[in-house]
């Protein structure tokens, strides 16, 4: 039996802590993420995580020996700062690790929320028994988790699996980051939100416009999956065009990486049905050797909203 | 002391053995790589590299423990089967694993030759002390070698590392492999060939036209290297062009991978003072993070057109 294992992943809104027994969530903390002004979330993002996990430990028998680990939105480098945290930026720039180890008097490691993710789904969900994992979290951007050789893929500075931000036409979209055509400009829920405006301002969703009330503006990427959902064709056409850039950017993941299996999570994912079996049937058209190379598996995630957590409890334990 | 290692590089012209020790080159046997109709290569190849592997064995000391690795330029599944090989075409599809091993009498190992390369930049290399390492390697393609972690990265059937074949523009020049736009159609020796004959046609390249006896259509991308080295305005703008369009693609690799460093090489790191110094300047601008995150170094390769060979016979030892 492995001691239990605490898992904590930091969102935008909300901070979620599990403690994980035997594979299984058996204990569970929510609150909600404070905010602070510019540069000074930090200090209170630390001290939140810390009064979740001191909870959760409260209530944990032989609690000395109990891991933490810590999925954060963002850049979480090695170095135990948070380099870079686009829902989180006041606490760009943040020392996470030194003071949350102090506070909690143990060894906690973190990492990128989307890494955990995917640990979570390698080890315990839909990608159990796979080596080479690419999962992609569809939301506002796409994050990424990659597990190469059985092992999470970290790389030199805790940096790896921003995939959202591979670009993907030069003369794209400008992305948040800096650069024009990041693939998570043509792929996200972003990119289905601006893909409906247009639609909406050309006068092809009426349906949509209708239910928000008329303007195009306030067209997003939700009611364009809910209008596909119902069969609208200009909605489930938006749907189309987002699946080709999916497996456009998935099948450049595929000629770096080599997965066996290739993982859709995040909020989008709720509506995977629309968008897995597309994926799927595009990919090998795109793939160098293509259909002479062995199929690579494309699903849904299967741990939700909670995969963050349960990932970051396994890589506190040393299971990365 | 480790024992000798025999490693073997496969390439579209020339098969090199060599025989390391101690880290050195200490016996070398080279021949034409044999030829044959489509699809019948495969036995031709294995008995050749049998050949070139039985000669250095001949002359080895206490062969019985020698190991033997091999790299192939193309996409070597671990299966043993050589999936696809552009300047190979008529061995695609070769088992090579087996009759390697039964011939050999021993263990053969097989991998890609840019993967091979990298593995020896980051051992002996280069890259030495780096366990986070992307290779490019520049020719009539671009080539590609992993190190994450350590370990060379081959993903879950042999294939990672295919990284020229990321597509950067889907709207971008057709590609063998069959896509539109992959990175190699922009930042390669071809492309360096493709946009001097651009510049001929339009009158621009007025040095490398007479040089090649005034037809635009005879330009390649060595003339245009060289008339860059010799400081004509337009080759050097040409060289620009490229060398953003390879920062560009290293930019996705460190978004997927956060290597540590960087090398260049292949055909075209002959001239690595022309493009290493313009992506090491460029790519901090294109990273998410840009100058806040610390720098990826950018070199150019070291051990020449032996890494290949060398790497095959680290692989071959069990050092990937």
């Amino acid at each position: 039996m492995t001691s239990p294992a605490i898992g904590v992943d930091v969102g935008g809104t909300k901070i979620l802590g599990i403690v994980l027994a035997e594979g299984a969530i058996v204990d569970r903390v929510e609150r909600p993420t404070p905010s602070a002004p510019s540069g000074d979330l930090g200090r209170r993002l630390d001290q939140a995580i810390a009064e979740v996990v001191g909870e959760l430990l409260e209530r944990e028998p032989g609690s000395r020996s109990t891991t933490v680990g810590v999925g954060l939105p963002g850049m979480m480098g090695t170095d135990g700062v948070l380099l870079a945290a686009p829902n989180l930026r006041s606490a760009t720039g943040a020392s996470l690790q030194a003071p949350l180890q102090a506070k909690l008097d143990r060894d906690v490691s973190l990492a990128n929320d989307a890494d955990c993710a995917a640990l979570a789904e390698s080890r315990l969900g839909v990608a159990r028994g796979h080596d080479d994992v690419v999962m992609a979290t569809l939301g506002t951007g796409i994050g990424g988790g990659l597990i190469a050789g059985g092992r999470l893929l970290r790389g030199g500075r805790g940096y790896a699996g921003e995939i959202g931000h591979m670009v993907l036409d030069p003369g794209g979209a400008m992305c948040p980051c800096g650069s024009r055509g990041c693939w998570e400009q043509f792929a996200s829920g972003t990119a289905l939100g601006r893909l409906g405006r247009d639609a909406a301002r050309a006068g092809r969703l009426a349906g949509i416009l209708h239910a928000v009330g008329g303007d195009p503006e306030a067209v997003r990427g939700e009611d364009v999956t809910q209008a596909a959902q119902a069969g609208d064709p200009e909605a489930l056409r938006i749907i189309d065009e987002v699946a080709w850039w999916l497996a456009r950017g998935l099948a450049n993941l595929v000629a770096v990486l080599d997965p066996t299996m290739i993982v859709i999570g995040g909020g989008l994912s709720a509506n995977a049905d629309l968008l897995v079996g597309p994926v799927g049937e595009l990919l090998p058209s795109m793939l160098e050797g293509g259909r002479d190379r062995p199929a690579i598996i494309v699903a849904a995630a299967q741990l939700g909203p909670e995969a963050g957590a349960i990932g970051a409890a396994l890589l506190g334990r040393g299971d990365g």
